[in-house]
């Protein structure tokens, strides 16, 4: 049966693979600050409200969104590092916090983090406490979420679609495409699971 | 030898452990909102960094220090999110980035996380989500510190001094007597690692 599926992101490089992967059996709603579809600024909580209100009920709600910041630590500002914390991770947290309440019973909400979570990169301080602290909330949130709803994870490593802007910031990380990534989000939506990071490394 | 540490929360109940356990070989200062040492406001920058120029250099840091938002996810708002990221954790990554800067060659950093990062509880995603951001944070932060400065967290269980008042919140959880949790903290401070969370449960 075709879910109805709103993916915040839907135009970045996950995202748009992740579209690619289900938008032939579902109603895939894309959403961003410059897409054809919905427009949210995941930093404005009401922009959020609004998108959902506008979007009404779905079965699924994917999240690939969110800015980090990247600097060397012995330099780096506090205002800086709440970049990633108002970007990231409260844009994806205020998805799921407002989603919950537009989704189907036995719907589900897809977050992402990133391989950073476990393995560090230079200057990616930032990185690494976000999305650890996302994986941190997926498991949590899925303890009380209502209506038989679930919360994942996916955890990518760098995509081959990124290799030549981001590979020297990932030295002997091996990437993995965007359709290989795109299927962990199938397997969130699809599944069974709740609580889980779905780590594509 | 006798080390000068900045002990961030050293009137709480962990702080006061904490104090309890180094105080007799070191020279302690305490830091806190209301404490009779130094003062500061964790979620203020300004304040922060006023205080370690207060303080001078230290040969270590410890921070017990910081707020979280308990309350059901099913009517969490972004604002109450908001609460943990400002204070627990922005508080502590602060400290970490203006302490690096007083800190002495060889110096150390402990932060404070919390069982809860690994092991939700009812009302406690906001707290997960902290918790193991804070991990990610210092598990990142050692590949960076410059001058064989280290970084470590101490992830306490409840305290058996904090049972009364959250016991209920904790069904089944093993408390740690402070003295025990005090002891992460001296093998942090003291010993040769970082980039560990050392656990106490």
């Amino acid at each position: 049966m075709k879910k109805r599926i709103a993916v915040f992101g839907a135009s970045g490089t996950v995202g748009s693979a992740v579209v690619t992967a289900l938008k032939c059996d579902n109603d895939i709603i894309p959403v961003g600050r410059s897409t054809s579809g919905v427009r949210a600024d995941v930093t404005d909580e009401t922009s959020i409200r609004s998108a959902f209100q506008a979007i009404g009920t779905v079965d699924a709600i994917i999240s690939t969104v969110g800015q980090l910041h990247f600097g060397p630590l012995t330099k780096m500002t506090s205002e800086q590092f709440l970049i990633g914390l108002k970007n990231k991770l409260l844009g994806q947290v205020t998805i799921a916090l407002i989603g919950q309440h537009f989704l189907a019973k036995g719907g589900s909400i897809t977050l992402t983090s990133g391989i950073v979570a476990e393995s560090p990169i230079r200057y990616g301080s930032n990185a690494t406490a976000v999305n650890a602290a996302i994986e941190g909330f997926v498991r949590a949130a899925a303890c009380e979420l209502d209506q038989q709803q679930r919360i994942n994870a996916v955890s990518p490593t760098m995509l081959t679609e990124s290799l030549e802007v981001f590979g020297s910031y990932f030295p002997g990380f091996e990437p993995a495409s965007g359709a290989r990534v795109a299927q962990a989000y199938v397997r969130s939506v699809l599944g069974v699971q709740t609580g889980q990071v779905f780590n594509v490394w």
